[in-house]
C-alpha cells in the first residue's frame, strides 16, 4: 500500500496558501488551506459561473461569516439566496433538509444555481446531500468552518443526513467542486469544537502515519492554543492522507473504511444518547479508545497502545469513558452500521501502527471491551 | 447525430426474448424484453448476489405478481423482503420514500442488499432513488410493470420524488444493473393505463424516427388490442432509441432533453391539477399536441404535423384538450422547470420530423397555444 508523500514533521515556519488536489478523474477537484481564503474573490476562480447561487449556513455560523462570503461571491452570482438552518446534529434530519429544497424552489433556483456550505460537518453534510438530490443535482463549494469539517468532513464527497434508524443512513457519494478551508474562521470556534477536530486529525495517525501521530503528540498545546503554523500542519497533512484514501476508493469498496476508526463505538455513543448531545468529535474520540481496547484483546497491538491513545485523546480535551449504556444497547446500535454485512458488525482495528484494517470481532469480546471503556 | 440502427417497420412474426444494452461505461446494463421473464430465475443471473433483497410495488402490483418475482429470486437471495406503497403519483414524495427507508432499517438490509422496482413509473423512479440514498447507494433492478414504465421511465437511470412545489424536483441519477420488460404483465394492464403509455411510445416518433412514427400510425389498433408482437416491437424501438438517447447523455446535459417532448406542458397539466388526477402518460399525450402547436408557430412545423400528432393522441385513447387552468397558471407552473435557465422556460420542439431541440418562446406565443388547446 503506497503512502503518500511524507509530511514534514515540524511545523511550517510560516503560513501560506497550500494548495492539494483530490484526483478522482472528472470529479477531481481543489482543496485549498490557508488564511484570509473566505472573503477573498480569488478562492473561487475556476467554479462555474451562473446567475444564482446559495449560501447554506446555520444559526451560529451566518450571521459570523456569511457576509464576507457573499460579497466575495458577488462578482460570480447575480443573486446569491441565503439559507440558515437551525445548529446542530439534532436537525440533520429530513425535515431539514426540506427547508433547503423548499428555498431553492422558492427563489427560482435553477440546475445551474451553486450551493455553498458555509458551516461545520452537520452543514457540510446535508448542503452536499441536497446538492446531490436537488433537480438530480447541482454544483456544489465545500466552506468548512470547524476544525473537523476542515480536516476530514468536507473532502472526499460523503453527504447524509440521519435516520431516525441510524446516523448518516440516508445520503449519497457526491464530490464539491472546491474545498475552501480558511485558517482564520478557526479563531472563532469555541473550545469544545476545537477538540472534536482534533479527534480526527488524531484518527489519521494510527490508521496511516505513525510520525503524524509522534508530531500530534508534540504539539497538542499548540494545536489546543490554536498555534497558526500547527492548525495550517494538522488540517494539510489531515487532507493529504484523507485525500490519499479517497482517491483509491471513492465509494468505500475497501481502504476507505479505514477513516472510520473510532466511529462504530462514536456512532453507537451518538446514537444511544441522542444525537447532539455529545459532539461527532468527542463521540469518535471515545470511540478511538474503545476501537484501540479491541485491537488490543484481539492480540493485535500492545495494552501500551491503548494507553498512548486514551492520552493524546484525554490531552486533546476529549472524554475517554464512553456513557453506560449497557454492553447490549452498544451492540443493539452497532448493529445498524452500514460497514455491516451480512447480520456481521465490523469494526476498524489497528493492526500496526499506520495500519488499519476491517473486521468482525466476536459479541463476548466486543462486550468486554464496552464494559471496559464505560463509566 | 448518428442514428440508433434503423427497427424493422414490420411488427415482429414471432416474439422472442431480446437483449438491448445500454452502453454507459462501467454502470451499463442489460434490458430484457420478452414474455415470461419476470418469473424466470435466468432473467436475473449475472446480478451480484446477496443475503438480503427487497422488491418494492404497491398495492394494486404486489398481489399479482411480487409472489412470482419473489419465488423466481429465492436462488439468488437468502430473504427476501416485500415493501408495498400506495398506488399512485400522489404518494411519489418524501413520506412514502421514507416507508421504503424504514422498512429497510427495520429488516436489518445492509450495504450488498438489491431493491427490485416491481411497477410503474411510480414505483420504478421512487425505488431507484431510494436505491440511490439508502447508505449512499445500493443496486437496485427495474422490473416495469406498465407499458409507460417498460418503454420510458425504467431505462436511464432518472429516479425522483415530487415536491410540493415542482414534479421530480428531488431525485438522481442512479443507473439500475438490470431491466426486465416482461410482455406479459401488460395483459393485467388498465385500458387507460395502456394508453398513456401509448404517449411515451408516440413521443419517440417526432424527435427521433420518422419511420417509427409511420409505424405506430399503421399498429395503433393492434397496440390498443395487445397484440404481442406489435406491443414486442413497440417496446424494443423505444428502448433502443431512449437508450442511444442516454447512452451519449447520461446527466442531461444536453440531448437528452429531447425526450422530455410534450412534458412541459404535461407537467405543467399534473401540477396545476394535483398529481394523480390525470395520468402522467395522459399529461404528455395531451402535452406533445401542445408542443407540436408552438412548433408550428414558431414556424417550425407546417399546421398538418400538428394535426397528425392531435389524431395519433386522440387514437390512442388519449386527451388532447388540456384542462383550463388559465394561461397564466401554466406559464407560472412551466417556470419551475428543471430544464429551465435564467428564469427562461426552454421547450422541446420540433424542427422537422425525427428531430427535436430545446428553445425559450415568447410568454405571449405560449399563451397563444394554451389558449387553443385547452377547454
Amino acid at each position: 500500500m503506497r503512502r503518500p508523500r511524507s509530511a514534514s514533521l515540524e511545523p511550517l515556519a510560516g503560513v501560506e496558501l497550500d494548495r492539494l488536489d483530490l484526483d478522482l478523474g472528472e470529479r477531481s477537484y481543489p482543496i485549498l488551506i490557508g488564511p484570509g481564503l473566505l472573503g477573498s474573490s480569488d478562492s473561487y476562480a475556476g467554479l462555474p459561473r451562473s446567475r444564482m447561487a446559495a449560501i447554506v449556513s446555520n444559526e451560529t455560523v451566518a450571521p459570523l461569516y456569511a457576509r464576507a462570503l457573499a460579497d466575495a461571491l458577488a462578482a460570480r452570482h447575480e443573486r446569491v439566496v441565503q439559507i440558515v438552518l437551525p445548529d446542530g446534529e439534532a436537525y440533520k434530519d429530513w425535515h431539514t433538509l426540506d427547508r433547503i429544497f423548499d428555498a431553492l424552489l422558492a427563489e427560482g433556483c435553477d440546475r445551474q444555481t451553486v450551493l455553498y456550505a458555509l458551516g461545520g460537518g452537520v452543514v457540510g453534510d446535508m448542503t452536499g446531500f441536497a446538492a446531490a438530490c436537488y433537480m438530480r443535482g447541482v454544483p456544489f463549494v465545500q466552506v468548512p468552518t470547524t476544525l473537523l469539517a476542515q480536516v476530514d468532513s468536507s473532502v472526499g464527497g460523503k453527504t447524509a443526513i440521519n435516520h431516525p434508524r441510524g446516523k448518516n443512513m440516508i445520503g449519497a457519494f457526491y464530490q464539491p467542486r472546491l474545498v475552501v478551508c480558511d485558517l482564520d474562521v478557526l479563531d472563532t470556534l469555541p473550545e469544545r469544537e476545537l477538540s472534536a477536530g482534533l479527534a480526527e486529525v488524531i484518527k489519521y495517525g494510527p490508521i496511516a502515519d505513525p510520525s503524524f501521530l509522534d508530531w500530534i503528540e508534540a504539539n497538542i498545546v499548540a494545536l489546543r492554543t490554536r498555534d497558526k503554523a500547527a492548525l495550517a500542519h494538522a488540517v494539510r497533512r489531515s487532507c493529504e492522507i484523507k485525500a490519499w484514501v479517497v482517491g483509491q476508493d471513492e465509494r468505500e469498496s475497501g481502504l476507505r473504511a479505514i477513516l472510520n476508526f473510532g466511529h462504530t463505538f462514536g456512532h453507537a455513543i451518538e446514537a444511544g444518547l441522542g444525537y447532539g448531545q455529545w459532539l461527532h468529535g468527542e463521540a469518535v474520540g471515545c470511540g478511538m479508545v474503545m476501537a484501540s481496547e479491541l485491537s488490543a484483546r484481539l492480540g493485535l497491538m500492545p495494552a501500551s497502545f491503548v494507553e498512548r491513545m486514551r492520552r493524546l485523546v484525554e490531552r486533546s480535551g476529549l472524554p475517554v469513558t464512553g456513557p453506560a449504556l449497557g454492553a447490549q444497547r452498544y451492540l443493539d446500535l452497532m448493529r445498524v452500521d452500514k460497514k455491516n454485512e451480512g447480520g456481521e458488525i465490523r469494526f476498524v482495528v489497528i493492526e500496526a501502527l499506520g495500519r488499519a484494517a476491517l473486521r468482525p470481532a466476536p459479541d463476548a469480546l466486543v462486550a468486554e471491551v464496552i464494559e471496559a471503556c464505560t463509566a
